[in-house]
């Protein structure tokens, strides 16, 4: 089975980069199939399938995620790239600043993404700031000078390449191929889409996010529904929860509630919701 | 440092297995140290470290725990070691029955344990079953005739001893070395003390957990807070139970129910909670 | 692109098991385009794929063969299954014995498997036994005894699963998907397919290395030659050999010897073996 | 055991860099140890160890060096730091330009490392720049333009400090602990002490290699014996090899040759050392 890129699957993310499939292992089944090795009961629908993608992400069972693979090339900022290669269950190929003088590119922001330091939060931006056009014309002025300079050292005076690269800013624009299972690719998505993650690699993690759902849409949406819009509530939460609210919804008003069951609901998650409600003291005992 | 084994920490698990600290680096005051690189700002007060290492696993931030390392020597039975080694963060070193007659120790359970196939869990132990005295004395049989048959083939034949073990069972007993850092034993615990983990290595898990407990205690108690006993809310259990519970709590019974901020329960978390009962539609907005 | 298993690619192994080939992403020529993205040059011809493909093994570069991967599902000995699943990079699920009775499978080796202990070799298989027939009649023996305790346990009496395979030996069949990526899978052969190997496992690794020359030929011959029958001489065994021989060939014997430049044995590969022989003190300095 | 630094074992790198060891885990006899849970036998000398740990180094037995451990705090430039994390065995934390305005602190290298671009390596460098002076002087003005505009950017006009490092070059330093077993520390020194590594790393590499041997000296001893400066002979070069040698060395040369077995040269060794000649035709069979 070749490797056979669909280049229809290239996303323009930020200024200059891009994120590009280049190959896919799997589908949407798979997952499926490979957890019922376990078991050696094959599914007989696909409803079947979904109901088993479902529960496996909701109970963290990850393992089947790792049989399908999906692989990109990456165009992204120095900056991204250093955040990015954090993720060490991925493998990777970069760009070699040592090999080539790298391409003219850098990112600059939008001015209206120039803002303050944020008040609460240490790490991120706050309100919009008044100068940032200002600002903006001077990095891009700042990436001329350097770009200016690099190429003078190698073209003029042929200075090593991995020295003349020495002051290259971390807004400098660096290719790279990422390959990574369905499950690396969850803890990615899952980190670099919260809203704490810096804009500037969160766009990546968008754009790999919607590509990834035209490949496996049962499982991203389980991953949606089970890792990335739910909510954890610790020990102590639970707590007091429990004396915040004495007065506990009842059996019928569960019923009544619960839909009927679909592989997007089934009864198993029925009884599993119906557990944390008795652990959360929000249902009567009856 | 030499390695410097604390034989008391050595806790029996099964009948002959047990868990034996070989070696720990670094202590409670680790994980705050290793993410004070990222702000250069030194913990100032036991208080202020306590703080941070339940902030980092409240939100996930692990590497933090990965400078910290818990080393242990452990005999269980092979089919304990066939679960345990499926985590593959951690490094190993095994007794091989290719250059040994391994020792004729094989695992009994207890008579209690043995029940019937659990009816509504298609993987676990349901009532006790009458007839389970038999069944431990068969198999306490089934072991003296292997280990007869295996000693046989090695002593008075010769036999080569990757072979003589051929159908060595899986109750036998094996040991090895395992060497871990914190995150990778918090991955172990998560799943390996969780109540649908097979008896067997669950026992093993909560004598690695009360030793762990020993060298990082802080550490240990904010991940049973937040993460073992936690309850994730998925995105559609959180749209049930907004129109389940219409009638929200209002501001001032939050705030008399939440205590003053102190480590265990920062203000930060309180302002965290509050966020999560406005995102389950629990509290009311004012 | 959907998983597309290609059936023919099944080949036994030992008695009940076998190899079967389940995905393949990327072919020959990916290894190279992932190598390439460092220099920004594509390769123009498929002798130039060769020729690089080669330089990278040859030197270690092993992160262009991480983006490049096979599935595979399995049926093994659970003693070989022992072995394998230390290889921690792969990916596995495994059928479980909690879920299902396992099917009757076992292993029992031909008669001329079975040998005396190794004399010089700890670990190894040495002369054949002439007792071995009756050995693995009586193996045979076993195992059957074995089945008909572990049915009556489940079929009879309703025990639970999880327990009632107690005794059940290694020779046990199981059943396992894998997924790993070309340096994977080259560490593994590498590992598997030395002679000091255990013969239950090393028919494995030979099984998949036929198969992964069908889909990545040239990767594999480079394997071959470059890693797998490569001689390896540490520091003291140079020093030896300079004191031995201390006549070295001529730079005129050398250049007879060194073949024709080709994608085989590249212009650049005689200047690497010339520096060998220098420090080994082989050739003439001159 | 409490993390116990020893702050002698600090070394400066390059002009603002260092390392600094914060902790060990194991000493010298730790993989022995560790290596004979196989076998169950323990060590009964020192030069047991050492006959040990060497032949597990020369065969690549490599699971024994995974249970001991040495963590560091290091100061790098950037793009010191961009080679380093390739390695994603070892456990990172890094400061964080996001939190803090990183201090100011720049690589510039001595003026005689400036060279030019190497002629027959496409990635390294070659003769010494006759200009080198000038360009150092300049790459120092570059950096503290930049220093001068991030400082008020975020000193001055509150830009949130995640944008205002937009343009921070990559000779910057960074700070980061980085904990990782003695077989990931085998890895990175094979691959960055290499003549080819960038010299930026190199140096890093070797201080690292320096302290380790403090510390496992045994270990590292046979790491440069077996590894560091072994010959690998490919398949290819071993037959040519003997097309150039017809006339081997006798028997009686090469016992005469080889030392009396100690642990550092033992008589097994110099059994595999005559299967090696005879393999290269380079001994004569008798």
């Amino acid at each position: 089975m070749p490797l056979n890129p669909d280049y229809t699957n290239e996303k323009p993310v930020l200024d200059h980069g891009y994120v590009r499939l280049l190959g896919v292992m799997g589908d949407d089944s798979s997952p499926d199939s490979d957890a019922r090795i376990s078991t050696g009961v094959a599914a007989r629908s696909e409803a079947q399938q979904t109901t088993l993608v479902r529960f496996l992400l909701r109970h963290k069972h990850t393992t089947p995620f790792e049989g399908s693979v999906m692989k990109f090339e990456v165009r992204a900022p120095i900056m991204v790239i250093r955040e990015w290669f954090r993720h060490r269950t991925f493998s990777y190929n970069e760009e070699s600043g040592r090999y080539k003088q790298l391409d003219p590119l850098y990112y600059t922001p939008e001015a209206d993404r120039v803002s303050y330091q944020a008040k609460s939060n240490h790490q991120g931006s706050g309100d919009p700031h008044p100068e940032s056009e200002r600002f903006v014309a001077e990095w891009g002025d700042e990436q001329k000078e350097f770009e200016a300079s690099y190429t003078e050292l190698i073209q003029t005076h042929n200075v090593a390449r991995e020295l003349a690269r020495l002051n290259m800013p971390v807004s400098h624009y660096s290719t790279f191929v990422v390959t990574g299972n369905l499950l690396n690719w969850f803890r990615f998505l899952q980190l670099r889409m919260e809203a704490t993650a810096q804009y500037e690699i969160r766009v990546y993690a968008e754009a790999i996010f919607e590509i990834a759902k035209q490949y496996f849409p049962s499982s991203l949406a389980a991953f949606q529904d089970y890792w990335l819009d739910a909510i954890t509530l610790t020990r102590r939460e639970v707590d007091l929860l429990k004396q915040m609210l004495p007065r506990a919804v009842s059996e019928e008003s569960f019923n009544g509630a619960v839909p009927e069951p679909s592989p997007m609901f089934t009864k198993r998650e029925a009884g599993e919701f119906r557990e944390k409600l008795l652990r959360l003291g929000l249902l009567e005992r009856t």
